[in-house]
């Protein structure tokens, strides 16, 4: 293990000439004219991956982006792990907002920014050279799998047929998954929970065609006007969703598991201060923790319409639109909730409009056991890394492809990730801390070496 | 006259196509971009006027577009008609929904395609070529001033200004307007009253940067949920907007006054369907045409925040925006609403959220008066024109300059238009119908006929 980890310090500056390589690749998922590009992003993992010492590594098509596999296999009677990553990354607009240019990748303060530095190349980078560190180090000690797909940003869409198609080489014991974050650099933590997602697009339309607004204005239905106001009777004055049964299948968490969760270190002043608010605004009766973790919520993601332009124009617009998703929590199903959306909005609808949901990806919510073999490996190795146990925490974000994993390979994945909640994932100016792209690169190997004694009894 | 509508008759190719060239212009006033175009235009109106026979025509310098002066003073003692008009136009966005491409005017089923074709181009042309007219038939029979501006669209910042530099110049005794509308072909109109105009952009700003909305969201103020709240609180239940002291100045008019009103031609049924809508919107206790001529509105005219693109990202925006207009009725003052407003949308805000609003442009509400020497002069015009009496209306639109005139000059507008409602102008596929082309040439001098023998008691 010495000789690894020596071997990881030793070529910490390589390993970093390499990420930011692939982080030139605007391999933005959602948009098609980047398709290239992500497909440029694709060849960069399978090189990356044979050159770590992967065999049998293949791009595989899907109707949408491509998978990368890839896999050691030193002895089928060893424990197998499974690595999930994506290579693609979220659109980079408001592209003025960004200090450096997205694909530019620029270290500054410790700091690696660019788009994709930390969900998730920065994330999957570091298992590619965890592995290679391993290999090159003859202390692989168990089978390994690699699952790098192009698609998770847009809803992982054509994950699911491949998983299916392909368990003849999927057989192993947990998947192992670098996409989330510790609570700091020195507070240590393991995600346990995960929530889902429905993400919908709303069209609203009033008039056949935008009108001036001094015409026609105070007697015909104004889409934008109407739209916020099904906005806004989408919450009550507690915000709470007023969506029928939008809560039904939520497991309401005993006050033990309430105020255990609780127990997470969380200040407010800070948390506002970082924020730049006075006030935060949620629903009512939960704390911040509990509101980001084991709340399912509703928020607009964007709208538009009408005139956005410089300067005025006095019209009335024919349609408006928004994007809302909401985050699911255990038990709540993303299809079902799609439906209810979809269902209430039609019926919020006045007769002066005519509107259209169109849902977009979703996933379901999932909880990860804390009492499993590979937990106690991944806490035992941030243990030593960090020097502290890692608090197991319930994440905000969805990773919707981890309840599919347990659904058609009945397996349970860890998830180990190494990044901050300030990283600016999804946001302008989006950065990866040098020190946890390193620290991690430095746990994985303890990861598997836990994992493999742990499950030999050791 | 007979020879004056000879001429006009004679001369219609070479009068449609000297438009068409103004129209290739695109003199956007809003967008700076433009600016170079706008100048171009301006130089066009100044050479049709040279050509047309006025003298002192100058192109004169604003701090934003220029104003174009000419005159024949034919006589000092005879009467002045002093015309005025615009020569920019709003922008054509969205240009995708054009038929054919907004500046290259295009002639369909008798109608001319292209921004600013009846507004308010064509109209003020109209004007041009029927002093061109009269002047070649040697028929003009009182003394004319043009001033024709480049920023109606965009609130006339800088014409207050310069008519109060040139009063000098400006001596008359009534302002021609064509920039409204008839109410059909065969039932004409003239405009007897127009609404005034406050335009604000609003901005919301939540968190100080974009976050992602499954590890925030639930927690912090979203400033597109709260914008939609706010809009949404500025109207009850009966769309009554509830701006404190919003209505305070409104004259309400007589249950007589409201009766003459509602005699206007008006098909619900008909309205609907060209629309394209099922059912209207409005203030409670008005009727249609009440609501778009003596009552004031408060309109969205766009909004916009978050992710708009192809796709979805999961994102809590850092801002959200929308421009909103208010029309006013009068004894209103443009002013003192725009102040109400940014008071009322500063108090609305809720702590989670900071709110900026920037008044664009305003303008005040006006009545004309109907029993004028140059109101009949209009109304006898258009009798002999359309073989019809001309209805007296109340307009919705604002023509804030008509307000100016009147305070500065201490001039009366006369607005005698020949649009239509369904030209769809500030929209795109804006048309103008050939045949209201060559009915305003037509009545224009007989305007000016009239107006003469009229003041002459003849």
């Amino acid at each position: 293990m010495e000789q690894t980890l020596d071997f990881v310090k030793k070529n910490e500056n390589r390993f970093l000439e390499e990420l930011f390589e692939l982080l030139r690749i605007p391999s933005v998922s959602a948009d098609s004219k980047y398709k290239p590009e992500v497909a440029r992003a694709a060849e960069f993992i399978r090189t990356s991956l044979q050159h770590a010492g992967a065999d049998n590594v293949e791009i595989c098509p899907t109707a949408g982006h491509p998978i990368v596999y890839g896999e050691k296999i030193i002895d089928p009677k060893l424990k197998t792990v499974i690595v999930y990553g994506h290579y693609d990354v979220q659109p980079a607009d408001p592209v003025n907002l960004w200090t450096t240019p997205p694909f530019e990748p620029t270290l500054r303060d410790g700091k690696i920014y660019a788009r994709g530095s930390c969900d998730d190349k920065g994330q999957v980078f570091m298992h590619i050279k965890a592995f290679e560190s391993m290999m090159k180090t003859n202390s692989l000690p168990c089978n390994v799998r690699f699952m790098i797909e192009g698609e998770e940003e847009v809803g992982s869409s054509n994950l699911g047929a491949w998983v299916k198609e392909n368990k003849h080489r999927l057989k192993g014991d947990v998947i192992l998954i670098s996409d989330t974050s510790i609570i700091a650099n020195d507070v240590p933590s393991i995600e346990a929970g995960l929530r889902g997602l429905s993400y919908v697009e709303v069209e609203v339309t009033g008039p056949n065609r935008d009108l001036h607004s001094g015409v026609y204005g105070g007697a015909v239905g104004n889409p934008i006007q109407v739209l916020c106001q099904m906005i806004t009777s989408m919450k009550d004055e507690n915000n709470h969703i007023t969506i029928p049964g939008f809560y039904e299948d939520v497991i309401e968490l005993s006050k033990d598991e309430r105020a255990e969760l609780n127990k997470t270190p969380y200040n407010e002043a800070e948390y506002k201060k970082d924020l730049g608010v006075n006030e935060l605004a949620g629903e009512r009766g939960y704390t911040t923790l509990e509101r980001t973790g084991i709340r399912p919520t509703l928020e607009l993601n964007g709208i538009w319409g009408g005139y956005t332009g410089e300067g005025s124009k006095t019209v009335l617009p024919s349609q408006a639109f928004a994007k809302i998703s909401m985050r699911l929590v255990p038990n709540q199903s993303s299809e079902k909730i799609t439906k209810l959306f979809e269902d209430h909005f039609a019926k919020l609808a006045p007769k002066s409009v005519r509107v259209k949901v169109r849902p977009h990806h979703g996933g379901e919510p999932v909880v990860t056991p804390t009492d499993s073999v590979a937990f106690k490996a991944a806490s035992m190795a941030m243990e030593t890394t960090f020097g502290k146990k890692p608090i197991p925490t319930r994440g905000g974000g969805s990773i919707p492809i981890v309840a599919l994993f347990e659904k058609e390979l009945g397996l349970k994945s860890v998830l180990m990730g190494f990044g901050l909640d300030s990283d600016l994932i999804h946001s302008p100016n989006e950065h990866y801390g040098v020190f946890n792209f390193m620290k991690g690169i430095e746990t994985i190997p303890l990861f598997f070496r836990n994992f493999a004694n742990l499950s030999a009894g050791k």
